[in-house]
This record gives structure tokens, sequence and C-alpha cells, in this order.
């Protein structure tokens, strides 16, 4: 279809990781906005807050005292979803799950054994991932990346979610910057879509689905930026969506690519992919400044997130890599993070996945290629930081 | 299962409509809340507004003055997300689709034909569902039917979405009472898995989902409440979650039930559901009453949800029925409308679903059969209505 198209007109793009459609109305931000406007959250904030109990020295709910730590903190979540020790007739009632013959196929319920800890990024309480040093950030992967390998051997779990929600807008309780890790016995639903659809186009093509993205985002036009005298806001404000001959690539390193896909639902949605095939976090060591790489390009992306409305960039962050179930995953799992960051206007009006969104489809109203065209012109230098 | 380890422990549960699972981790709600707290909106509204471009008399962003409408007033949504003349060349290249020989396959495209409308409730600015009366009810339901009957002449129109977003934490930019109505070439995502769910589940059992659903939930235990002596602030505060023995029922009439489904992700979620096999708005004809049960079972559950805090709760609402195709629908669909309300602990204290839920699965903190009993405590005569 022809580009000038995509940018007019509504249309319907494919996720092909989710096997799902979403229905894209370029033309839509002209609409008034009457609604919720979110509190901004720029306060000064301390680099200790004894109130806080993620900060070194504090105590936390159980008692438990906060080591003096230096650079990452690792515990376990004292409110977790998922928990190890569930009674053994409950866990071996999940064997009888094929049993359809009553009421079982529209009541179906099983047991999950799992784990849920907490990593701090950092001692600093006022500090995000966007203002940390690579080398902060080295750290930060280096301890998704045990924890991931561990878990191989902990015999009930067969999936490690680790994610990040950022901003209270994101549904984040403490501004301390922390993520999470979620393990788990079951495979949960979104890798495991991802897994089956990564699975049916290596048995169709003889290769990776993401592999291919890459290199199809890699051989797009990369015309400079026809608008690039413009600024930020004037592009913001102007809706001005002639970009979709554009690049989707936001920013790229040796190792990796971050793109806003094709079919994003989130207003300003990237991904950050590996441009080898790699599996995990893992198999990182394989490739030459792959932790380093890894880094880099995290905080490129954060930093440019901060930079667009000059604020503290709300975003929830999930990586996906390949279960820890002892399987081989060599086809169907491909490292990448995503980053669902919810504004869309300014940094208090945000989009709304609501009505429609949850009833029929999600519907988006900026072109994935028009948000690229914004992300690649902020600067990588973050604004609290920059000389005005 | 046992019930208790149901209230008790981690589960799984599987959604035979979206053929998907919801996490269930009844212990969580001790935790402490340090996140964002909504903002009341309980200042005083007047019964019109001359800001409003919903109120009767007043113009819109077109320019158009609304008329002196009485009960409903429809019309085109100013900015539409779905609209109905695009290139005829962008529509013929759908054809092309299946070409997938080249990058086609992961940059999916379709364009997409459509309306959207607005439809207000009530000339009344500052009135909900909730405090509207049956009659008052019916005329929206009537409404309902008539686009929803229309549509089958439209050749470009093969879905209907109807539905509500309440409150301004649900995206809604104008607190004047209205829903909308975005009516689609392409079957969307959400109605698209109902369709295949229901299919296949009549395929296997010669028998509809929901009604064998409705006969499930209709059969089982309806013990009187034992903890019905608490008020619900008691309960909630308590987070008493030894109800799993009960029913999920809300409320019933002679042709419609209210549950909360065994697979509810959002805290407070429910489900009207037709006792009989009706697959659409319009075949409401054929059941006696039909427009006045419907009627009544929505001012009940709204009503209800009112109650729970005190509050006008806010939920988006949505109804799903038979695509407007003009195939047989007879097997594959069965009017039915879902409630997702966002309020977990208090007013002001919403359920993100956000991290884990974005990537891996949505989760859920209290049982749906605890949610049941809270919303069977709560009284049908609205907060404000009522004596103190
Ligand atoms: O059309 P409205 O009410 O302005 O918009 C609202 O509902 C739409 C449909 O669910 C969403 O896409 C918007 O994000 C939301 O703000
Ligand atoms: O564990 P937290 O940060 O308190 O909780 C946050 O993330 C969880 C995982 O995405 C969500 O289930 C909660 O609704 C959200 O508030």
């Amino acid at each position: 279809m022809m580009n000038v198209e995509l940018d007019n007109y509504p249309h319907r793009r494919f996720n092909p990781l989710t096997n799902s459609w979403v229905l894209c109305s370029p033309h839509r931000t002209k609409r008034p906005w009457q609604g919720q406007q979110e509190t901004l959250e720029d306060k000064l904030i301390p680099e200790h807050d004894s109130q806080c109990y993620l900060c070194p020295r504090n105590s936390r709910a159980n008692g438990n005292l906060n080591p003096n730590y230096s650079n990452t903190f690792v515990f376990d979540n004292d409110y977790a979803a998922l928990i190890s020790n569930q009674p053994k007739s409950f866990i071996d009632k999940n064997d009888n799950d094929d049993d359809e013959s009553n009421r079982s196929s529209l009541l179906k319920v099983e047991s999950v054994r799992g784990e849920c800890k907490v990593i701090c990024f950092s001692p600093k309480h006022n500090i995000t991932i966007a203002e940390m040093t690579e080398e902060d950030i080295i750290h930060v992967i280096q301890t998704w990346t045990k924890i991931y390998q561990n878990s191989f051997s902990i015999p009930f779990i067969n999936y490690v979610q680790i994610f990040e929600n950022k901003g209270s807008i994101m549904g984040c309780s403490n501004p301390h910057p922390h993520c999470q890790v979620w393990s788990s016995e079951s495979i949960p639903e979104e890798p495991s879509k991802e897994l089956k659809s990564m699975t049916k186009y290596y048995e169709k093509n003889n290769s990776c689905l993401l592999c291919d993205y890459v290199k199809l985002e890699g051989n797009s036009l990369k015309s400079s930026d026809k608008s690039s005298q413009q600024s930020i806001q004037q592009s913001i404000q102007q809706s001005s969506q002639q970009s979709s001959q554009q690049s989707r690539i936001v920013y790229e390193n040796n190792s990796f690519i971050c793109v806003v896909p094709f079919w994003a639902i989130w207003p300003y949605e990237t991904m950050i992919i590996s441009k080898s095939h790699i599996t995990n976090l893992d198999e990182l060591e394989k490739v030459e400044n792959g932790q380093k790489d890894l880094s880099n390009i995290i905080r490129n992306i954060t930093c440019r997130y901060d930079n667009i409305f000059q604020c503290s960039f709300p975003y929830s962050m999930g990586i996906h890599q390949a279960p820890v179930d002892n399987m081989n995953h060599s086809h169907d799992s491909h490292l990448h993070l995503h980053f669902y960051p919810p504004l869309l206007r300014s940094p208090t009006i945000k989009k709304f996945l609501v009505g429609y969104e949850l009833f029929a489809e999600p519907q988006r109203d900026i072109t994935p290629e028009y948000a690229a065209s914004i992300l690649r012109k902020c600067s990588e230098i973050h604004y609290k930081n920059s000389i005005h």
C-alpha cells in the first residue's frame, strides 16, 4: 500500500508476534481533550528517603533491614503474587486437567507455583535508568542475567518475566528505581503467543521471525528526516504525519536496534531487538560487547523518552526471552525488550486503552513512523543535563 | 479443585471465550498502597452545562447545533476513528493480502472503512445510567437496537461495537452520559476470538458455550451469604475470601443473569448474559419483556457498582453480539454485555493492569467469588436516594 495512504487513512496493521490486529487512525489527534490530566511528579525527590522501603539501610514490610548496597539489590517480594509452597493436593490436581467430560471445560483452573523478586537498580532514590550511566546499567543487566541463569535449576520454574513499571501512571507505587521478576511454573499468555508465532514462522520460512524483521527494518529507506528542521514541539503540535517513507528505527548500535514496531499499539511504543540470533540474556556473553551494547541502547531510548516532553517519561518495560524449561528454544525465541509508554500529547495527557480497545481492538492515533521520527529528533543527552 | 484452595493459593483460570488464562492471587490485597490515587469527581455538576458539546441546544465542534432532545440523541462522531470514504485504490489493495512472497507477512496491513456514532443517554448532564429509570434505559436499548438493525444494509459494515467509557479514569472526556458505536468493515480482534471459541465449542458439544455457562452458574450452590451480617466495608477491609463455595451470580431476572465470570480479570468485572439463546439486540423482541428485563438488570448492576464505594463507579462497558455481515450466526453468537470497572480498594485506588499483565498475563488480587459476594450485598437502591 502506498505510504501516503497509511499516513492519512484508517487502516489495520498485523502484529505477527502476537497474531493480532491493531487499528490505526492517523487523522485523529486533532480532537480536543477535556478528559483526565495526570499530575506532574516533578517535585524534588531526595537521594535517600527514610520512608522508602527500597533505600539502603531502611527496613521493609517484614522487618528485614536493607543492606548498604552500592549498585543493585535483590530481595523476595514481600507481597508476592506467586509463591512456591502450595499444598501438594492442589498441585496434583493439575493432572486431571484433560478431563473435560463435565464442567471442567468451562470452569478450567490450574495451580501455579512461582517466585517474585524485586531488583533495586541503584541506591539512589531519585534517579531513573534514563539518568544512570552505562556502567550502572551493566550492573542491572548482570543482575537480570544471574536471576535468569539460576532459574534453570529451580524445578517448578519454567518462565522468568522481568518487567519495570515506571511512574505512578503505570501503577508504580514507589519512585525508587526498581523492577520486578515474576517467575512461574506456567508459561504465561503473552510469551506463549510469541513462542507459537515464532514456531509457525520458522516452520514456514526456515528463519527466525525477529531476525527477518531486524533485516527488514534495517533495509528500509533511511532517508534523512525531511522535517528535521522543525523542533519536536512543532512536529507534535502539527501532527505532521508525512513520515511513513522513513525508517522506524530510532537508534542502533553494533548489537541491537531500537524500533517503533510496524504494529505498535502504544503511542511511543518501542522494541529493542538483538541483531544476532540469541535467545536469552545469558547468551549475550557470546556477543562482542553484548552487555555494553544493551546498556547503551537502553540508556539511549529511555533518555530520548524523557526528552520528548521534558519529563520523567512513564512506561512499562518487559523482557521476552526463552523459557527456562530446559527444552530447546533455538528456533522459537529471540531476545527482545518491549517498552509500552502511555503518554500521547503532553506530560499529563495519556492515551487511554479503554472501551473500543478492550472490547474490540487496540486503536492508535499517530502512525508508528511518525512516533519514530519524533524519537529520532530527541537528544541523546538528558534534558536535565543539557545546557540551555 | 477444592474451593478452599482457590480462596487461598495462586492459580490460573481459563477464559473459554477468549481462549486465554488469567492469574489469580487471592492473598495479595494485603500489601500497602503508596501509589497513585485518583481524584474524586464528586463536585456538583449542573443539569445543563453551557460548555458541554453533548447538552441539548449547545453547538458541537463542527458548528452544528444539538436539538432540544428529550431522551436519547445520536450523531456522527466529529473525531471519528473510522471513516467511510477511503480512496478506492487503497481499498482494492486488500485483495493482494495473500501475497506473502515478499515483506507482506511481516508488514501486513489492510484498509478499513467504518462509522463512529455518539449516543447521548439523556438530556441531563449530571445523571448516569445508575440513576436513570428503567423507562429511560429502555430508550437507550431501543436506540442501540435501531443502529444495529440499520447496519445490516450498509455494505461496508460487518461489525457494530457499542461501548461506554464511564468516568475520567476510563478515558471519558465528558461526564455527560453517553456511549459510542464504532462500526467497521473488519470484525475486530476480541469479537473474532469469541466467535472462534463459540464455534469450536459448538462443534464439540453441539450446544452454545454461553447457554451452557448460564446453566452452570444457575445450578451452582446458591447458599445464603454466610457473611451477610457484615457490612460491605467490613468485608472489603478484611478481604474475607471464604466465598468460593458461593454463587458468582450477582442478580438475575426472567431474561438475564449478571455474573462475575469465573475467569474475570478486572476486580469487579461482570457479564450480563441472556438466558435464552438470542444472538443480538434485535432478537430481544422474541423474548417476553426482553427490553424491559435488559433495562432492569443494567440499572441493577450499575447501581450496585455505585454503592460499593458510594461513588460514581467508573467502568468500560461493551456489548458483544452477532456480526452484521449477513452470514448465519445462530451457533457462534450469544448476546452479552461486559463491564470492566478498574476500582479495587476504594473510590481512589484502582487496579493497574501494567507490567506483568501486559508482558506476561493478566493478574487479579481478589477472587471472582469474593467480588460477587460484595456486589450481592450492595443495595439495589442508589446511595444518593437512600435515606440514611
Ligand atoms: O472517543 P473518546 O471518548 O474521546 O476517547 C476514548 O475512547 C476511545 C475508544 O475506546 C479511546 O480510543 C480513547 O483513547 C479514549 O480517550
Ligand atoms: O507489585 P506492585 O509494583 O505493587 O504492583 C504493580 O505491578 C503489578 C504487576 O504488573 C500489578 O499487578 C499491580 O496492579 C501494580 O500496581
